[in-house]
């Protein structure tokens, strides 16, 4: 297992190229904030007086809500520009917005937006630390880290060896992507398994398994992932519709019988009860779909806090 | 007059399982809540390090707001959701939002709904208090206390035997609904009026006089409610319309005659001016309608104080 | 030069009833306040415990933000009601909106509507104070406050003599409406240039050059200011279009050799790149125009904290 490493990053913009001590510095971070959730007062002073934008140009109700309870734990202020508000004006370029909120005086943004590498790109032109909240189907890496943190909660902390297999729309899946980055680097066994449409061999590359086969791909596992299948499948022509996903690769009670009894069952949410995972399976007490969620703050709030605390030498700010 | 009960309760779902105990220990926490309105810095520690999720799934900006500035001023952090936003996730059921936003470590959950019985369904499967702002044509419990509240400031703390007439939509009224239960827990003497289609006689089973006639229903009340008439009356088929419940029981100068002369007018907002009210009414002396805006944010104060400050004994909270 | 005069005033509703000595007062009062905004906390306890409603009932995220940052930085509580939500109910007059805005206990009001004099109408019927940001082709007060200070922090405090262009939509523009009450309060030479269209011979009355050819009004100018095309004229009938704007008045390379050589660049934002303003002189070491943006935050704290801080003697409020 890794040692944690000294926090040196002003952005997060991806999992990629973070080095595995660094995803332990995270979840230790993670560690210590999720104690205080249970405190009747949840508020801690480590970002008081810092104003955390929250510009979120493609909508999410769910994690624009996590990052600013996260940021508010943290004591900071947070403004959500969101929605239909969200390009602040009709026709000004990322670059202007956010050299305007830079210029707006605001501490770090948080950023979610439908173009792969969006967040990288406002990492280049701002001097404030950068968040990603999901870029497009690039990446979205505190989905990813707040996975791997429930992981280390089940299947001890050490991953290494453990087995994995996540399950859906990996194609075009931010989540799917960050999740391959992260569990690797931590030593995970990782399997992609569902229909050859949506997870082609090609996936191999990344040093995972794929598997178009689902009893293989559940009988081992540790702990199964499931993607959101998206409901435009119900009215497009691609393939497998929404049904066939289901009677094909829908996690169902017989299926669930494949598993190893005490393999945990994940889903990034919002769950399609009967589509990806049947209704009782997902509230059964081998679903961790919950304790997910709530380790989605510890983690924003421990991102949050690394890359707010990030001294910037050149700049010779404290 | 009843004697306040000390609150034994997480959740506001609705006025008619109070006990008249119970409407007391509000009232008297909103006065002492009432009393820090006017001071320079307004704002309270009680629920300092809270987060409070104001779920709002049917438009209103107006209880939205006073909700939003009631949490504030006890110092709670607000996260609302509203308007599009409002389903967590497209097709995600209700008790899914609900289970998230628990998840999510919220503290509590002020919840708008369409549905009669969303409130009290939210409050049977999640552990944190749940506090009604309006499910449906059910019960709106805060409008009814901030109502009950202000009767008091203006007839005296003891209600018993007053005379208090609600002229209007009464049917699918859920204010109308609330109010009921609250008045006549209190003791007062209370008359719905209005044209039969909107006030039938089956209300009396509610222990009330149902009145289809203007005069009398005004002439001995010490106080008239009256209800918002909806502006879809203006285009549709329903008896009366618009402008034959304005001819017939809209309260307008003349009418106004018949009131004692110390008989308030109280009104929910918004108000239609020119309609269920003449204008210069509403802006008169005898008008306490502004009043009643005020007294909400005491009366909401309260309810979120007492309701955040139970004491979950099974759970050995603090 | 004009000394600063004690601040008397509840509202800011315009710059065209404003001293010269109250000008220089909120000049000075958003310098210390411009010294706040690189602490590491950055919040200052002015107005805590205090609630502020941002009514933008026309959409305005850049502004809305502003004021909404510099709030926060005062420490007061913000409620934002905007976009579709603004008019707190279907119908309702500006007036009942604001009346209920006051009831809900609110301290201050920052109004955005689409109708001229709407902030100085609301000052005349509510008791709290009311900040104009921006009312339909009247006024943006802290706009061109913000103007003004950036010019002499770059020209010097004492701005009599110093020669201004403001080039571009001048006709029904409430930005240039302000800065020309500001720029001749202040002993500015200030001239307006563009089309005829868009800049009649009638602003003269002013007491400022109206100027239509583009070459002597830029020659002599230490600062131009340069105003958004709007997009409509793209597909209208106005004269000039958006591409006739371009060639004629947009300020290019070329036309910037016309400037001397220390002219700054200025923008009340949002820039259309290629239409009234070349992109890479927005982004070159003359432009100002981020720099105006953070200065808005410094010159809307000290306009906040000055209503704000007023004491209304006939109330006997502190």
């Amino acid at each position: 297992m890794t040692k944690p490493t000294p926090w040196k990053r002003k952005h997060l913009t991806g999992i990629e190229h973070l080095e595995p001590g660094e995803l332990e510095t995270i979840f230790e971070t993670a560690e210590s904030f999720k104690a205080t959730l249970t405190r009747s007062n949840k508020k801690l002073p480590s970002l008081r007086g810092s104003t955390i934008v929250n510009l979120f140009m493609e909508p999410s109700t769910r994690t624009r809500i996590a990052f600013e309870i996260a940021a508010t734990r943290l004591s900071a202020d947070v403004i959500t520009v969101s929605g239909n508000a969200s390009s602040l004006v009709k026709g000004e370029s990322l670059r202007d917005t956010a050299m305007n909120i830079q210029a707006l005086n605001a501490d770090m943004i948080i950023i979610r937006h439908s173009a792969a590498g969006s967040a990288k790109y406002l990492s280049e032109i701002i001097d404030i630390p950068v968040v990603n909240a999901g870029d497009g189907a690039h990446e979205h890496p505190t989905q990813a880290l707040l996975d791997a943190f429930t992981m280390r909660e089940h299947l001890g902390k050490d991953l290494r060896g453990k087995k994995v297999t996540i399950l859906g729309d990996i194609l075009f899946s931010r989540v799917a992507r960050s999740n391959i980055w992260a569990l690797t680097k931590l030593g995970v066994d990782l399997t992609l398994a569902g229909p050859s449409t949506l997870v082609p061999k090609e996936f191999e590359k990344f040093g995972v398994k794929v598997s178009h086969k689902l009893k293989p791909a559940l009988a081992d596992a540790d702990a199964v992932m499931l993607l959101r299948i998206q409901h435009e499948r119900q009215t497009s022509t691609h393939f497998p519709s929404l049904g066939e996903y289901t009677s094909m690769f829908g996690l169902n009670q017989l299926r669930a019988g494949y598993l190893k009894p005490d393999a945990i069952i994940m889903h990034p949410g919002p769950i399609n009860r009967g589509v990806e995972l049947d209704s009782k399976l997902a509230d059964s007490g081998r679903s961790v779909i919950l304790e997910q969620v709530t380790n989605g703050i510890a983690i924003r709030m421990a991102v949050l806090y690394l890359c707010g605390s990030y001294k910037d030498q050149k700049k010779g700010k404290a």
